[in-house]
């Protein structure tokens, strides 16, 4: 299937990027078991990596990530690859700026999923990655639940995020179920995945202390996002 | 007492199962001090090893699980078993397809116990593992207290889980006290123990984000579970 | 001052057991810095043994504990004792069962003395080691601070306690400020000072759960406390 | 620019402690990422030390601290200073007494600094350390936002602040942002920074338990406060 040793050696780079990144789960805190799966995309071959399904994590090696083109179709590897596989194509397909997707179940992100509602911009720390509230998404219908159930999970994340920029809105949990993360690649796609949980645990801390908190204004938003982000970015060394 | 080596190989493999399942819990966090015990049965013998009564996990070895018959006899061992062994003995004698049983005083599951109420399936986390809401008993009446209360605690169990089968409720809280949970084997009820905690976690944080939420449409409940459990599962490697 | 060798063989004994109980604070994740302290006493000598004031944890030795007699008098060591050493004198003097005290400001506990509120007895937990609620002092008056603060921190403890034996109820919140515990021993008085952070945490999580939970009834409480404790007690191995 | 080797040997021992105590913010897991920075004064030099922007602390070292004077100059080191560099500088140009400056996005500080609310003294772990209640800035205008955003963050503390002897207040919550602590040296003001996540972690759960909790009385305030600090101060050895 692939032609020439410069894409295999590609294809071992994808290998080892997408197993680390999802070793830094289990670093960071953010899986119980093997509660969650990252990916990543080598966009010049157009083949993805992921988590084999339900592996524990001791487990895992660069050899037994799963790799598939993006209609799913497997071209190396004999493990099922993880059950949000589809999940995960749907956002590589519309989302061409991404180079790496997450799922868990980290407990503070999934209480807001659970309890149906956005993640505020309340602080400095949210807008410092996210460019406004963190969206959480409409429950699935019942026929969207009953067939193609993590293709339609990919589709309700596209359609809750509209004609936002997907790398200002680096990630968003699905109503019911649990937060989902991207980046330009799987180390980005974690690190925000950490930062969803922190600022997930941090708004649900600050709604206790004042229930009637209302989103940052629009100008501390900016100047937070923007000085880590974009043209005039000042935070951080030059690359 | 056991008629051939066969017999005394398969308690020794018993022994190290319950003694590796019980040192999990540990590992797992789910216990303070000496405040848990996971036992196992092997169905063929009609033998259960169980963690001995207030022993250290530091001083706890294959060798001093307490092997005894599902009357209660203790067949080997010169320690006493756990003082709750007459819990785990219902639940044995009850559900045929159980395999392994943990108690333990995890504190989340606590909480929920403690505010007698059922655990509310909220989110896929849940509905992964337990199929429906979680129950919480009645409290014991003062009778049964004052005679044969952990026998009476199993009953009370046995009384609220009903009709349901037991392995798609792997888990329990007995009011005011704590969490009972079950599994095909030692290991696995262990595994139930520390996603029951994690569940019983995620539902508080969710009630405080939003207090009216309810329980998962049937839909969602049933996708989960069913992705995982049962014929048609497809969560996993094939076995 | 010490007669002979028997008494100084007695005095490394003491020193050593409030050294490795003062350091099992830190181990249980119950002091920040140096914010707890442990004392014991030797009754037949007569002699209390606690940690100086304000030294670091990594810092601490059996060679530098200080001890004291019951009338405070420093009889070995060349530091201060810690500086609620007042405290942990009023209470061996009129509690001659106890045989250390300890003190943190472990955080859930503290909440509780924060918010002026006992510790209602929500659970089995709760009963295994405190015989009911554990009280929450009265506030000192003005002139109790500002004169013989420690003193009168030890004496609002003991009006607060009554007429109730120490023993079944080891610990107490004081009022502003945070948890004391007692015990047989050094070691049994940090047993009992984890034991109640835990249990504040559990009891402010139902709360949370369950706003009109009230205390266990009598038959619980005498149950599971009574299965650990007095002359039928059936927890843990025959001693 | 620096005239000779003693003064060499001045920047070489700062570079050190404020190498020093950026990477105890780690070990006080009070850091996510790269989200806090450590600088430090000498007084003498008139040269401020701190964290380079944006370097993971892994990659810390006493040489890539950053050394500038009070205008902002660079005056060794290659990298770009912290981006929260200027707020620091404000304080030290503003308050002479300080050694040491500290921010982090620590999450119970961050909490109340999110809600928009001090800190209130509601016990002696507070009272130890910070002589009132912790205060919360006013947010900062959409002007003082769009210029010299991080200057201005600096002068919203001093306003608030206002006539607050410094080190008996050592630190505050910056509104929508999160906290910046102070103290004597850089060591000192990681410690009070640790403190103040602890109190602010205290404080929530005590609101959370009695809503109508009042801050301390005067009394128990100065007691323990004065005990710690000052001229009649008796905590810990004599120096």
């Amino acid at each position: 299937m692939l032609a020439d040793s410069a894409a295999a050696q590609r294809i071992i780079e994808l290998r080892e990027q997408v197993y680390l990144a999802n070793m830094a789960l289990q670093t960071h805190n953010l899986v119980t078991f093997t509660w969650g799966n990252v990916s990543g995309i080598d966009r010049e071959l157009g083949l993805v990596a992921i988590k084999p399904s339900g592996v524990e994590y001791a487990k895992l090696s660069p050899a037994n990530m799963v790799i598939l083109n993006l209609a799913g179709k497997v071209i190396e590897g004999d493990l099922k690859p993880s059950s949000d596989t589809s999940t995960h194509l749907v956002l590589y397909r519309s989302y061409e700026d991404i180079g790496g997707v997450v799922h868990t179940h980290s407990p503070f992100a999934c209480a807001w999923a659970q309890a149906g509602l956005s993640i505020p911009a309340l602080g400095t720390t949210h807008a410092d990655y996210f460019y406004g509230d963190i969206p959480c998404t409409r429950a699935l219908t019942e026929a969207e639940v009953a067939t193609n159930y993590e293709l339609n999970t990919g589709l309700v994340i596209e359609e809750t995020l509209g004609s936002t920029e997907p790398l200002s809105m680096p990630g968003i949990v699905v109503k019911e179920h649990g937060p989902f993360t991207w980046g330009t690649s799987p180390d980005n796609a974690v690190h925000n995945a950490v930062v969803l949980e922190e600022v997930a645990k941090m708004a649900l801390h600050t709604k206790q202390l004042n229930p009637q908190v209302t989103s940052l204004n629009q100008a501390l938003l900016d100047k937070h996002y923007l000085r880590k982000h974009g043209k005039d970015a000042y935070y951080g060394q030059e690359d």
